[in-house]
């Protein structure tokens, strides 16, 4: 095909899950198929690249300065779920499960791949953790070793934040740090275990220990 | 998410082989992610939309008058083949088996739907086949009911031009019709049967008939 072909094609394939055969049709069918579709598809990301920012105060997506759930007045404000990506938060928010507020902070602790805490939206949280006005903070983060290490992080900050050593309890489940505001923060992290339609045949054996630490009493 | 993100994710969503959660997450990589990638795509789709237009000669995509394929002096030019859509050709000269030259018509007859000659790349064909520069014609059209259409076509308008009816032999495998050049052009249709690596178990009716119709002599 002709050099600007291959350019675009090349452009459409370092998209995620689009392979180099998806990249060939789509820029076929933009070019030759639905040519319409070219200038509509360039207006739409311009005007989001333009327009989209991070939330000043939780880091997802936003037009103005507060994102849409932060600008919510109906979502409990004083109940904060931290998530690693913006796309985290988006499956949260589609299981229509969560009434309260987020934190997104763009990545996790990674002392081997050289991410610290200023790598990450961390002083933002510090700053809303300050504050006082965060009542409960959900950690949403993988319970692999670099989630575990955000979240052990996060609560021994949020201890020495609040001066004395409730906030780090070694189980990790149900931690309370005071804030300097003099309310404590209940910390919690989301439950591991089965997922939803899963067999146990099925689950890994991180998946099953999870489970098994996580149950619950039954009645 | 915001109204522009929103727009942008619709726009991705018309995209071939793009459902929701690619758009989604396709979205998100190019705002969140890695927002210097967005810029990129953009000039990529525009330039290609400035410079690619269709091969004045066969109707491919080309950068100047003619595209790589009719440019390219090592290619018998005096044989063409047919195909339906550009992703044909593309296909064709993936398998690398090709060395003529190709014309594409951009669709197939469909008088159901209303699409006629006029409809589709037909003229420059006729001009082709009139001039007296092609030699040999290789239908590769589907051989489902618009496919056969469009090869009938073709065959009988290649007859009529010559003026006698040598065009249009019954079983349609392999037709000569007489130029106005005065040169007989050789017509055949590709092959039709087992995919490679497929075996008869899976194969449908259609395909096993015509794997039967075009049998070869074994020896």
């Amino acid at each position: 095909m002709t050099p600007a072909f291959e350019k675009l094609q090349q452009a459409l394939k370092r998209l995620p899950g689009v392979g180099y055969r998806s990249a060939e049709r789509i820029a076929l069918h933009l070019l030759v198929e639905k040519p319409a579709r070219l200038p509509e598809l360039v207006a739409a990301l311009e005007a989001a690249s333009r327009t989209v920012r991070r939330c000043t105060r939780c880091g997802n997506l936003a037009e103005g300065d507060l994102c849409a759930v932060c600008a919510d007045g109906r979502r409990d404000q004083a109940v904060v779920c931290v998530v690693e990506h913006t796309p985290d938060l988006v499956a949260m928010e589609r299981s229509g499960a969560y009434r309260g507020v987020y934190h997104v902070l763009h990545g996790r602790l990674s002392p081997i791949n050289g991410v610290g805490p200023d790598d990450l939206n961390w002083a933002a949280l510090r700053g809303r953790l300050e504050s006082g006005e965060v009542r409960e903070l959900i950690l949403a983060l993988g319970n692999d070793v670099e989630g575990e290490a955000t979240c052990h992080f996060i609560t021994q900050q949020l201890a020495e934040t609040a001066g004395d050593s409730r906030g780090t309890r070694e189980d990790g489940a149900v931690a309370e740090g005071e804030g300097p505001g003099g309310g404590a923060v209940k910390v919690s992290r989301i439950g591991f275990g089965l997922p939803s339609g899963g067999g146990v045949l099925y689950a890994d054996a991180v998946t099953l220990r999870s489970a098994l630490e996580g149950r619950r009493e039954y009645s």
